[in-house]
């Protein structure tokens, strides 16, 4: 018998692999891999900003003092130096919370997964913020939930508009320099919303990688800190450290924990033990608190080179924000440009972005596009934004 | 406003956390860290076998040479040397695919979980073995299939029975020193099963992760080097090197890749990168070729130390089988004897397994048990067995 039945037939996928989709966002990474384009577009955190050499003794360390113990199966909560430190940095963020609370993940991305498993029924409602974040519709799509959008303003979701995700399972939200918009929720937006959640019992995922990237004031407190039976919290390392490691964190009332567990347990047994204790001991003596304003520098300088850009080259009827914190710009081109239809443009110049529409659980604004400012260099950002100006005005 | 609303109604969890349950084995793995217990019941590999200095070496290189590559956001596809170091491994078993097939993922459980993700729906059927793997269980279940089980014997699935299996989304097996019951098929067994499995159109999901512990030849060539196109495999490095490294490896038809892919992407954008650059840097010069042989002697050894004992000690009526290669022996109690209820009694006497029943997908046999060779030295597994002979004679 020879290969005669067709794929098609002998691999019947399962229903929910129709709501996968690629991720935009690694299609047009992988476009700007050619060289001498100058990438505004991935959210790369910039290598200059890596601690090589702190992750050099770690990794010794721990080769040359547990190397029995890093290599070997570990426990699928999380290395447990590791979540108490977890269990103390969100304290001192106002969110009281206890190590068993904490389970590590590999990556935050792992966080969100493991939420969209136990949290969502096919066909159950799930609200987000409009725009939100692209990898977490992806995390979620293959649970199949009818997404419905927020209203939105620049402080984010609308505590009035609430009721409209009322049943929901749950409200996922970034509050803190939000991906793609950049924006950060005010104190007083953040109490008002989290009534009108407890009001109507609506939980809320609270997503927070981007937090430690503050540029003038830290934000305010999370929402975990606000209402901690009602929200999972998420964090990660990925943006303080280096993503390579996949290193992140979930933190959800007791109740939830063991299905959570049992989630991790089937998803890859455990988080990788080796680079658990290597980020441990970079971070145990209070590294980050040393190492996170330097990177703060860095970005502030980037993101006012991007500012300075924006308001140097780009034409009449573009309108973006000016985030504080975090890694984005977001742009509104004028009415009726299509930043989807601009990008091969802007591409043949030299230059990339991403089309806005992406971010958008329903009615995408085609004119909107998103620039990250951290892993160009400033004055790689100006001839970037200058390319970007080149392609919105045609003048070639 | 107080937390009066119970949490049960507002987390409201997915009809799939329901089949979530927590491991039995890492349950018992608890229990067994309590010192002074001989565990036999993990499948931990030894760690005098991790390749520490050689670990150490690569770990230096990696940080030296490729720093700001190795800590970045990588492909979630995987390293591009080492999905070709993983294609020309898979050619030498006679299974001939191409580096575009190969999927890194986060350890093999992971591969499980995407397997699970993309070709299970709800109710849909899923054949295994009996018994089966605990875990592979687990990664599926989430997912809410009916699964039922293959009649099996010392070889592994009957070809003439698998009719019971048509129509099911897939075969999961381990061909190769199974876990739990250590046999190994045959290679006539192998050609039947495949031409079984061919006319009634049932692919397969082989999982591969004991292959390389052969103690006395190497096992039959992989199911996939006999039906490419219906077979998915699954690899890991946890064996061969060191499982806190969390590095395994799936390899699929090129029709199933994008969906896999974008499963990938959704559960953790990809595997940290750090450790598939030291990964391949260990491997990439032929260290396993020397690495696995003082891995198979050591367990060969413990493995004859496990025999020795049973013959020895165990009283009449119990049967096992003398596993040719991998992790296990499988016992048969006498018939009456449940291995559950006796685990407390061999816990208090010092010694630890893994009760079989957990492993039976359908009708267990609660007069079996697990017993690993491969982290205890020979002295220690002599005393363990000798334990578990007391608990079962109650010669206190």
């Amino acid at each position: 018998m020879t290969a005669s039945t067709p794929k098609t037939t002998l691999w019947q996928m399962a229903r929910r692999a129709e709501r996968m989709n690629p991720s935009v966002i690694r299609e047009i990474l992988k476009v700007t891999e050619r060289p001498g384009i100058i990438s505004l577009a991935g959210g790369l955190p910039s290598p200059d900003s890596f601690p090589i050499d702190a992750m050099r003794e770690a990794t010794t360390g721990v080769l040359r003092d547990n190397p029995r113990e890093a290599l070997q199966y570990a426990s699928s909560e999380g290395f447990a130096p590791l979540r108490e430190w977890v269990a103390a940095h969100m304290g001192a963020q106002g969110v009281s919370i206890d190590a068993s609370q904490v389970l590590i993940t590999t990556g935050s991305q792992q966080g969100l997964d493991l939420v969209g498993k136990v949290l969502i029924d096919a066909g159950s409602t799930l609200a987000v913020e409009s725009p939100t974040y692209l990898g977490a519709l992806q995390a979620f799509a293959p649970y199949e939930p009818e997404v419905i959008t927020v209203p939105c303003d620049d402080d984010g979701p609308l505590p009035e508009s609430l009721g409209v995700a009322k049943g929901a399972r749950f409200l996922y939200m970034i509050p803190n320099f939000q991906n793609p918009s950049g924006r950060c929720m005010s104190e007083g937006r953040r109490t008002a919303l989290i009534d009108a959640a407890r009001a109507i019992g609506l939980p809320i995922v609270e997503d927070n990688p981007y937090g430690d990237l503050w540029y003038d004031a830290p934000p305010p407190p999370p929402l975990a800190a606000r209402w901690r039976e009602g929200t999972v919290y998420l964090g990660s390392f990925s943006k303080v450290l280096a993503p390579g490691l996949r290193l992140g964190y979930l933190i959800a009332p007791p109740a939830m924990m063991p299905k959570l567990l049992q989630a991790k347990q089937a998803a890859d047994l455990h988080t990788p033990g080796f680079n658990q204790r290597v980020v441990y001991e970079v971070i145990r003596d209070g590294f980050l608190s040393e190492h996170v304003p330097t990177i703060r520098a860095r970005y502030k300088s980037q993101r006012d080179a991007m500012r300075a850009a924006l308001e140097t080259h780009l034409p009449p009827g573009c309108h973006w924000n000016v985030p504080v914190g975090g890694m984005f710009f977001w742009v509104e081109l004028p009415e009726g440009v299509d930043a989807t239809a601009l990008l091969p443009t802007a591409v043949d110049l030299g230059m990339a972005y991403v089309p806005g529409a992406a971010f958008f659980a329903s009615e995408p604004k085609a004119n909107t596009l998103r620039l990250s400012f951290v892993t160009a260099a400033p004055d790689v950002i100006e001839r970037g934004v200058a390319l970007l100006a080149k392609a919105l005005t045609g003048d070639r």
